[in-house]
Parts: C-alpha cells; structure tokens; sequence
C-alpha cells in the first residue's frame, strides 16, 4: 500500500478547522471529531497522510499531547492507522460491518408495563443464567485469585475488623475500596474521580436499578441498545421505563436514529467502550452527539462499562464518562468486578454527577443500605496492593489464548457457515459471528442452542438480543464466550457447534 | 398468694368452649385465644387455676402437646403463670404498661409521596447511622466470631470455589445456606420451612425492598406500627406506599384501630415476636386478629423478626409466621444476621408464601440477582458446623451481662427520672426507657440526644419514632442500647445520660 499524500503539508488545516474555545466539547473531542467526519465525508480519502503530531499542535495552538491522544483514539477506533514517529494515515480498511440496522424500529414507545401490576416473571427473557461452555460475559472461575484471596481474608480477619466493616456503614460503601477504584479508574480507564463521588453496588445490576429508581419517573422513554443485553434493561422496566430500542451499527448506537424516535427520551442505557454483544466501540462523533442530546434535553445518559479492561490490543477504549465536557455531566457511569473477577462477588460502583451523590446514596440507605462489608474490605486490599493490575496482566494473557484458540477452532470447523469482524476480537470475553448459511424452514439459531444446551453447551443465540425486529433472520447467529471455557475444551465444543449448525442448514 | 381455685374441675370447660374443627385457626391458637379473652373480659380472674395439660386435651379431644405449647404461649406473653407438673394460674400481675395510645391517630393515609419525583432524602428521618455509645439496635462488634469466621475463610478458599460461589448463579441464594437457614429456623424459632421457601437478601433492608415492590401498588395502603423503626418504612414508602400508622400497645399491634382507620390496607408491617421499640411481643388474640385480617382482606403481614433470637429467660416468642393456619398464608417473614452476627455482612432472608417465591426471585433477578458468593458460602458452613448455636449461647450470655449492667446504672443513676417496663427486659439489644420528669420549655429527649452525641453517647430519642402525635411531649425517652457497648463503660455512660437528662430538665 502506496499512501496517498495529501496537501496538509501546503494546505495549513487551520484554514478549514479551528479549535472553539467557547465550545464545552474538548480541544480533544473536537480534533477526533473534525477527523472522523472528514473521513466519513471523504474528504479526506484512505491512505491520505494526516499532519505530524507536532505539526498540528502548533497549527491549532494546542498541546502536543491533545494532539496524540486524538491520534490514538482515532487509531483505536480504526479510522487511522500509523505510530507516533512514523506517522498516521486515513485507514485503507475502514469499519464496513454492520448489522444493517440503519433504519430505527418505526414503533414508538416500546415495551411499556402496566405499573399496577408490575409481574417480574413477565419482565424477565429468560430465568435464572446457568453457566457452560461457551457462556458469553462470563470469566473463567479458573482465573479467580483464590490464594491471594485467601491471605486477603485472612489479614482482614486476623485485624480485628472494626465498625467500618461490620456495623451498619456508609450505604455508598467503604471508603478504602471508593479510594482503590478512584485510584484503579484513573490510571487504566483515564477516568479522574474523587473516591466521595464513586458508590458501591452489589454489581451491575443494582448499579442500573438504582439508577432506574432515581432518575426516571414511570412512563418516562428510555433508549436502550438494539441488539443489546436485555438483563439489565429489567430493571429499567421495572422502575416503570418505557425502552425504546435504537439501532446500533459498526459506530456504536445510532443516536440521530434515537433523536427521530424518542428525541425526549429521559435516559439512555449504553455500552459505549464496547457494545454488547456487537463489540464495536462507539466512535467519537457519536459519543459527541450522545452528550450533546443528553445535555440539550436534560436526560441521562447510563453507561454500562462491564468490560472496559479486558482488551488484548491496543488501550481499552475510553469511558464515555471521560469525555464529559467540564460543567455539563449528564453521564451516570457504571462499573463491575463480574467481569474481571468473579460475578458472584457482587461487587460493582456507580459514579453520578457529582450533584446526584447525596441522593444516589440516600436511595442506597433506603432500599440495602450498604454492601458486605468484608468483601470490600478484601477487594479495596487487593487494589491497593497492586493484585488488580497483575490480576489483569494475567488474565488477559489467558483470554487471549482462549480467543486465538477460538479463533483457529471457527476456521478450522465453521469458515464456511459462520462469519465474524476482525476489528472486534481484540477485547472482550466473547466473539459475536453471523451465520452465512441459511436454516431449515422453522429453524433458528436458538433451535441449535437449545440442542447444544442438552451437553451444556450454551453460547447465546444473537436474535435473542434484539428486539421488535421483523428481519429476525436476518440476525442470526451466537454470541460466543471464551473467558470461561478452558484452553482444551474450546476445539472440541467448536467441533460439536458446528455439526450442529450443519443439522440444521437447508 | 393464695391462687382462687375456679370451678373447672366442676364445669368441664367443653361446656364453654369447644374446638372448631372447620376453623382455618390452628386447635393451639383457638385455645390460646379462648383463655386470652376470658382472662381479658375478667371471666377467668387473677390466680384462678387452669384446668391441667391432661384434663383440657381429654375435654377438648386435642393432644396434649397441642394444650401444652398453648399453655406455654400464654405464660410467655404474661397472662399464666406457673409450670408443666405443678399447674398453671392466671397471671396476678397482668401486663398494664403501655404508651397510652389507644386511639388511632384519627389521620387517614398517612404520608404519600408523589409518585412523579421520589426523592430519597425525603423519604429518611435521618442521615446515615452511626455506631456510639448506647446505640439501641446493634450487637457487640467485639463478640463477632473472628477466629471462626477466618478459619472458614480459608476453608472456603483453599477448596478453590466454583460456580455456586463465583458465577452468576441463583437470584433466590446459596443451597447450602438456604438448606442451613431452614434447619436452624425449625430448632430455633420453631418455624417449619423448606430450603426452597427461602431467599437470601442483604439484610432485612433489602428484604422490605423487594417485598415492598412486589406486593404494593403505588397508592396502597399500608400499617406501620406507631411507634416503629423508620428505617424499614422508606422502602416501602419508596415502592408507592400510603403508610397508615397503627398504634401500640403492651399487647402489640392494635389490629383493630388498624381495622378501623384503613381495613383496605394491602400490607401490614409489623415486628410481632418483640415490637421495635418498646419490646412487647404481640399477644395470641392480637395475632389472631391480624392473622384473620389478613385473610379476609387478602393483605400481606411483612413480619420483620429483627431479633427474635436473642432472649435471656424463657424460649424465643414464636414468630408470626409459625402461627399461620395451614392452607391460608398471608404472612412474609423477614430475619436477618445483623443483630446476631453483625450488620456489616449484609445478609439476611425472607419467606414468602410458597406461592410467591418464584416471583420473588425473579423480582430479586430483576433488581441485584443473588448475593455475595463467598459470604453465603462462609455463612452456610459457620451454621451447618453449629457454630451459630454456640455463638448463640455465648452472645446470650454477654448480652445480659450488659443488660445487667444497664439496669443497675439505671437504677443507680436514673431511678427518680427515667422509668422501664421490667417484663421486656429479657429480650433484645435495648431497654426503652421514658421520663417521668417535666424538661423546661422547648427541650425534648431529642435536645438530650444532640447534647450526648458530641460525645458519641447515641442513644435514640423515644419521640423519634412516633409519627402524626399531637402529644409527643407523652412519649419522650430514650431506646438505650447495650449491645455494643462495652461492659465497662455502660456504667459511666449512663452517669453521663443521667446528668444529660437533670441539666434540661425543669
């Protein structure tokens, strides 16, 4: 490949684009923003040579390293490609593969429950998880610290713990462990909080159910992901939402897609470094027009970070909580340990606007005051001794030899029936792939799950996460999970998943 | 004293009373009820002797085990004295102490919050709890079992936990502690339950929680008892709830002014084996009462049994729950382990109608799934091996240790100002004590309390915990705590209180 040079050399790029300093976007976010358009526009074709990191600071009179951690972004999510020194071009590959889910749904409103008999049975899609091989968002029990663990309980135990850990305590948790997240959070996520805006939820789902309880009223519109993971958007039901599936595509959600739908919409339930199941990160621009509808319309935007940290190349993608613009937060961040330690740890955070603290904790006290005290003990322990971050070093070493054994499985066994994106398997605990190959009459690919589930075998059927489509079949395929199915049994569960499709092909 | 012998060896008593066989009222309970109202309506006078355990089951074609659990019922709440062997009298000294509430408040609704804008602050009377001196409602941290707890630990660790513990797993809870609860219920609180009838909570918090947002509708209507603990109150206020309150006296919950105020009610919230805060348990006929209540009207009872357990003469009141009559089950019992372990583990368990369980866990996957893993694990083991049991009997003894302690500064120090109602000293983790002494103008009990926190004295002003009473000025005092403080400072605290006390007084 011959990069094609383009006149940024003669043409100074402060002609056509200058920084705002009046605008609450950042110097950061506009740059990104000016290059992914320009890009999707065409006016700056693949191969063309983007100025110097140098070059460009002095240009737009920012900082050097504004201008660098523009270029990563815009390299991590595949717009350019190159390396500070050598320098960056337009990507000749640029993200095509989407579920072709341009248009949005056409109903409004969606799903709406009758607040006088809220039933949770009818809320849920499915009853209690089980896990199997091939489970997808589920890490191996067999990374779990147990030793370290051990000893972390042990010197708990032995110290006597005092009325931080046993008596009735902060509902917004344990100052320690708020402090090691806070910590944790700037460092591999370059998500800057003070442990006092940081509360402790029993995972995830009760991060988005207090969430849920706190900011909508019954009735109130909320966007959520389509396809998406339909579990924490009980919740959201439950407290009365009315969801709004949004289409999301090789860009993440498409938010002018939500803004002709439900423009009014309160909230919006989002999984922005890496949407599930899909595993596209959302791209700048729609990061940008996501803030700027919710700060526009005072909604709320709740973002779903279950796996922000286990990635095998690159840096994880920024937080969209990150990129708020100073003044205006409209983002409500969550967290969880489900995915890089154990789920049954029940151990998560949620960071609100700094002005919705009190309230976010006083809802806490009002609904299961705080969480176990000893297991934040252990775990605010294991943070701040450094056992996360060697934790992380380790496991993603292990995930990505499962991912590579996947990998080599599905092309040995499944290159003809099942297509899946390159771009995506850098990170994560599964891989999304698409059947090429068309079902018998009436089959579907949750007819093979639930063949697949009588050996405990149990990827998740990809329709299962969409929601009001009229193509279903056009969706069909499975999310595939590696995190917690050991090294030797990946090959031979690809073998029995792929017979399986093929008992089912035309 | 010189028991009146009554004529019952004369006049069978099946000439009065006869067991209905077609009643939905257990045979012990429609015994209870009978002596309940005839030593009430003064047909059966102070002293007079009781037919024996051998005679009444021969008149009343019941089993003698059935005559002697009532006749134990009945000594237990007061109104017989005596023993098996050697006969049973009318009490001379029937239970007369009460707060004098015995007319509704005359209010009806109570407080609604506008569905349209929960704020949770507006739904505390306080702030976060903090642990001081005298603080009513919690146990010793120092008599956690440590030791135990560690070595479990490690157990639980070295065994190299799988998926019960680590994965996503069962919303309802851990089998094995489920199976534990159960066993340990039926011995000791002599409630006959399955390990599936069963689901574990973060403490009895959360427990109110999913109660309140299953069974209630925003708008209905729902008995607290006045006096009461708020803290259960705002979940349920959270969930829509109109909280109606219902007076007490020494007889417990006063059913009938409930019946009369909002017989509609679908929820009745009531801590009947020891009433929180003024220690009475519920008599059989006010049981009864309510059991019938809510029967006829399909209501819910949410019996919180906070700390049933802990007693220091005589058997544990049986909770509500074991009292339901076979077939008609209104009754969801809540328990926890903050009292008897510690509320920093966060774990407690509710019993809904086996009819409710399974949407009560799918109401528990909806908003948290289950709780954590390796506390659970650890819990379920530190009963399975009777660890409980002796910690038990060991906290028992501390605890009136330092009951003991109390009541002597008390009368050392308070006599001439503070009084107390010796029949409910034999329970729990506080003594609710009221003044007998006028304050000056403005001063309250809550005056005293502000004055004694800054020495981290905490007792709870009495008055706190009634709502919507013109004549609060009755009903000033203190919930004094002697759970968690030290045998060794209980005396010097109680100095400080006393002095307190004498410097707002008239």
């Amino acid at each position: 490949m011959v990069p094609i040079k383009v006149a940024y050399d003669t043409t100074p790029i402060s002609s056509i684009f200058r920084i705002d300093d009046e605008s609450s976007i950042s110097k950061q976010n506009q740059i990104i923003g000016f290059f992914e358009s320009a890009i999707m526009a065409g006016s700056l074709r693949p191969g063309a040579l983007l100025p110097s990191t140098r070059q460009l600071s002095v240009e737009l009179c920012v900082s050097r390293r504004t201008v660098v951690i523009s270029y990563d972004v815009l390299a991590a999510e595949g717009f350019i490609v190159g390396r500070r020194g050598s320098g960056f071009f337009v990507s000749q590959d640029l993200p095509s593969y989407t579920f072709n889910l341009d248009s949005p749904s056409g109903k409004k409103g969606g799903k709406q429950p009758n607040p006088d008999s809220v039933s949770w049975r009818s809320l849920e899609n499915s009853g209690p998880r089980k896990l199997g091989l091939l489970s997808p968002g589920h890490p191996g029990l067999d990374t779990f610290p147990n030793k370290t663990w051990a000893n972390l309980s042990r010197d708990l135990w032995r110290s006597r713990p005092g009325a931080d850990v046993l008596a009735y305590g902060d509902a917004a948790g344990l100052l320690s462990l708020r402090k090691a997240i806070a910590e944790h959070l700037g460092i591999s996520r370059g998500l800057v909080c003070r442990p006092e805006d940081l509360i402790i939820t029993s995972g995830a789902q009760q991060a988005i159910d207090i969430c849920a309880r706190t900011l909508l009223n019954p009735g109130d519109k909320v966007w959520v992901e389509n396809p998406s993971n339909r579990t924490g958007q009980s919740a959201l039901l439950a407290a009365g939402g009315m969801l709004v599936p949004v289409p999301v595509d090789h860009k993440g959600l498409c938010v002018r897609s939500g803004m002709q739908v439900a423009p009014d919409a309160k909230l919006c339930y989002v999984t922005p470094a890496r949407h599930y199941p899909l595993g596209f990160p959302m791209v700048a621009s729609r990061r940008k027009a996501l803030l700027d509808w919710a700060s526009e319309h005072n909604s709320w935007i709740l973002e779903d970070d279950y796996d922000g940290e286990i990635r095998y190349a690159g840096r994880p993608y920024r937080p969209l909580r990150a990129d708020v613009p100073p003044g205006v937060n409209r983002v409500v961040y969550v967290g969880t340990f489900s995915k890089v330690l154990a789920p049954g740890l029940r151990l998560g955070f949620l960071i609100p606007p700094p002005e919705l603290i009190e309230e976010f904790s006083a809802g806490c006290r009002a609904m299961y005051r705080q969480q176990s005290g000893p297991d934040q003990a252990i775990l605010a322990s294991f943070i701040a001794n450094g056992h996360l971050a060697s934790h992380l070093r380790r496991i993603r070493i292990t995930y990505r030899e499962r991912r590579d054994i996947l990998l080599a499985a599905l092309i040995e066994y499944c290159d003809d029936i099942l297509e899946w994106e390159p771009s995506i398997v850098e990170a994560g605990l599964h891989i999304p792939v698409r059947l090429k190959c068309p079902l018998r009459e009436g089959h579907t690919d949750e007819t093979i799950c639930q063949q697949l589930r009588k050996q405990n075998i149990r990827p998740t059927p990809l329709s299962s996460y969409y929601q009001e489509c009229d193509e279903i079949n056009n969706f069909l395929g499975f999310a595939i999970g590696f995190g917690s199915t050991r090294h030797e049994l990946i090959r031979p569960t690809i073998k029995i998943l792929s017979e399986a499709i093929r008992d089912h092909m035309v």
